[in-house]
């Protein structure tokens, strides 16, 4: 089941898109077809990979573009935008060719993870919301997976809601942290509306009504016998709340054949604490028994803890992954890489007063290298559109500020991807479910050497250029733009 | 006008309010009345105060708070809650009452900032909404506040839709970024929806679409000959940007009357670019023409560039803002301080292994002491509800850790900030427009002294309990519960 989403977020969109689209229109530029390119320049938290996420929002957005008469009695309003172009957006239709790499895809730093194709100003148009998306996106499905890899085995529940940046943030940050690999979310509407297993059993709240800890954890068995999970911190952890855990499984769970699902530790020394209660429980037959963790926890605060020798099953991280606290910014650019003049494409670059901030020029294509031997990716190279790997040649890497640098490539495949989302303003691509995406996302992961998705100086993936793509770029750099 | 949301967001709750809930009613407290209180913990950034912010989202997800028959389905789906439970749902109507502190008043760590009275399957339900709403919407309006005493006398603009986390984020994020202080925004729809004047005129696109920069510079101020601000950094600030500014400011503009308005600066030193932009443009006589500057600022950058002397007159604010990068959570809590029992409110405390986990117990009132010379805030007092402070007597200020020191206010008046929002779920309140609420921000912020404003070791604000409750708190930690 999709989220019935009956907003209309055309309007969401910096106004200088508008300023700008008025502006194109008024200097003939109404049918000139441009492109332009999303990347970013740096992976969160100095890690060695992104996770693309957020591509099938931006389809329900680009599928539903259009402009109310309030809309454009609003832009009137402002005295400043063409009858001409007030009509355009009135009679809106899309009319771009969107390519995207796949939700659940690795990606890295300088390559086109989304492609617009078409009159400037629909996809000057779209940048604001283009951009909303998927960094959002990106930024919690990456985030998640390194909370992931913290946890290892463990499972990860995705908590954060009551912190979020927004409902959005609630629940399309559930979403991409389930797309990157946490387990299920606390988030029911996430669940019905993306299928994002929702989980969940006590708050303090439910402690602190009753008279003693004993009554709450007993009231609380009666109801879900065969899901007890008992949060044991509201009074005293090892002193109360793992004692009386304890009573309840051995004189109202067990007599009933059942067993103490799990206990959760929302404070205190959570290794001092879990080494505790785990032995506690141990000693009392409950080895069955989870012992699951919450506060303030990350992928640092997890390995830590597991450094430490903690004996947790289960983490429910909150605040930190659903806002990518450590970092809490994916900064996806948007920029036009090429100009149609009189029927030809003509490659466009940004210089800057900060190096970083040059882009790749021209219409291009992004190829993933994988080892025939052990399908690990070997490395990404953008080439000009048209140009052809043969895949029964070697091909030769080269590092793009030194280019002395050379690998050569044999016994290898190359994939493209950018795949073809949009058509002349037609959708041609059909998501796959949330379920689905986890599912590739995983497998995809599974390409990259342990030494890219590593925490501390992670292994730099090659993102090279192609000979003819570093060609063009330098001679526009000597040109000055 | 107000956002037309027809999203419905009843069932973004975390699971465990439902597992609660239908535990409740299985348990016989189906019309039990609980009083649960949100208050927050720590000022984000190390701040002095915060701004409270989002109460009109919350009234309007009160108001809208229902469940479908779709909704239920789903729930049904999960096997573990009652048919009673999910026709309580699907028959739900609001029975609360709720207060609150207005938004954009100043707001202290541990003080209630919305208090919920009612039946507890109603109250524990709302607790995720209520927090995400309040703590998001807080969170911006603090950290906008803080971007604007930076920025002093020059303007802010709120220009991060691209990089908030998600389509709420944006568009709230915007909202209570002007509450707190920001000038305008980017965001067309916030403007729309809420008020939030909106602002832009290009980006790199427009000046990369043309031959040259100054092709494009003309070819804007073409179409917005009064509102001419270029973007002067594409290819080379001071050797291009800037001079092709001024000949357009004295070939195109000025010879029509018009004056060149702006320049705006996105990359390289921007203390360096501005100071040496400025003299050329007064060196050429647009004395007028403001300096602009964006490029990943927030407090701590702008304070920098003043105090280095940068010659700027308007921020444009991007990322930092609208995810409040530097802390982007407001720890806002929503925790059970009493339950009925026989007709009479009975006091709560939650007790942890973290002392900071602690809460103040019991029904309460918050009243703030204003000194009756300068109108300056003295201090906030949390009472028992019921309890009356006379303004003609003294009245005695001590620290609830170290009740040694006390101090006597005299001269002042209160003022009650709990403001009456739902009486028995029926709404009570109306929210002034965003223009009202940053106006009230402001003036509400006139109380406060500098020392409490400052970003460096601010002035801890007086946040006591009265007598009667520091009373009643010590008896239920030596009872222990």
């Amino acid at each position: 089941m999709e989220l019935k989403d009956k907003r209309n977020l055309s309007m969401l969109t910096d106004f200088y898109q508008l300023t700008m689209g008025n502006g194109y229109l008024e200097n003939g530029f109404k049918d000139t077809e441009v492109i332009f390119e999303m990347f970013f320049r740096k992976v969160p938290d100095s890690g060695g990979f992104a996770i693309a996420c957020g591509l099938q929002q931006v389809i329900e957005y680009l599928k539903n573009l259009n402009f109310t008469e309030d809309d454009i009695e609003f832009l009137r309003g402002k005295a400043i935008f063409s009858e001409e172009f007030l009509n355009y957006l009135l009679n809106f239709k899309l009319d771009l060719d969107i390519y995207a790499v796949k939700e659940g895809t690795p990606i890295f730093p300088n390559e086109p993870i989304l492609k617009a194709r078409g009159p400037i100003i629909q996809a000057q148009l779209i940048e604001t919301m283009v951009l909303l998306t998927m960094n959002h996106q990106s930024l919690i499905a990456t985030k998640a997976h390194r909370v992931k890899r913290a946890a290892k085995e463990c499972s990860v529940m995705e908590f954060g809601s009551r912190r979020a940046q927004g409902y959005d943030a609630a629940m399309y940050g559930a979403r991409a942290a389930y797309i990157g690999g946490v387990d299920s979310s606390a988030n029911t509407l996430a669940d019905k509306a993306f299928g994002v297993k929702c989980v969940g059993t006590m708050a303090h709240s439910w402690i602190q009504l009753f008279d003693s800890e004993y009554e709450a954890f007993e009231a609380y068995a009666k109801v879900y016998p065969s899901n007890t999970v008992l949060l044991v911190d509201t009074y005293n952890t090892l002193k109360l709340g793992v004692p009386n855990a304890i009573k309840l499984a051995k004189e109202f769970l067990e007599p009933k054949g059942e067993r103490l699902k799990g206990i959760r530790i929302d404070s205190g020394d959570l290794t001092y604490l879990s080494i505790q209660a785990r032995e506690m429980l141990d000693n009392a037959g409950c080895n069955d028994c989870k012992v699951i963790v919450s506060n303030s926890l990350d992928e640092y605060t997890i390995r830590s803890l597991r450094h430490q020798g903690a004996r947790i099953d289960s983490f429910g991280v909150g605040e930190r992954l659903v806002t990518a606290k450590s970092e809490p910014v994916f900064g996806g650019v948007y920029k036009l890489t090429a100009v149609e003049k009189n029927g030809v494409m003509v490659p466009r670059i940004k210089i800057s007063d900060n190096v970083e901030k040059i882009t790749n020029p021209g219409d291009k294509e992004l190829y993933r290298f994988y080892d025939l031997e052990n399908n690990k990716a070997l490395g990404d190279v953008l080439t000009i559109n048209g140009e052809i790997i043969d895949e029964t040649k070697p091909y030769e890497l080269f590092d793009e500020l030194a280019i002395w640098k050379r690998k050569v490539l044999t016994d290898y495949r190359v994939e493209k991807l950018l795949t073809p989302i949009f058509i002349k303003g037609k959708c041609v691509y059909q998501s796959p479910t949330v379920t689905e995406i986890k599912k590739y996302c995983a497998e995809q992961l599974e390409t990259l050497w342990e030494e890219t998705k590593r925490f501390d100086n992670p292994q730099t993936y090659y993102v090279d250029l192609s000979q003819k793509l570093w060609d063009t770029k330098q001679e526009l750099l000597r040109k000055g733009y």
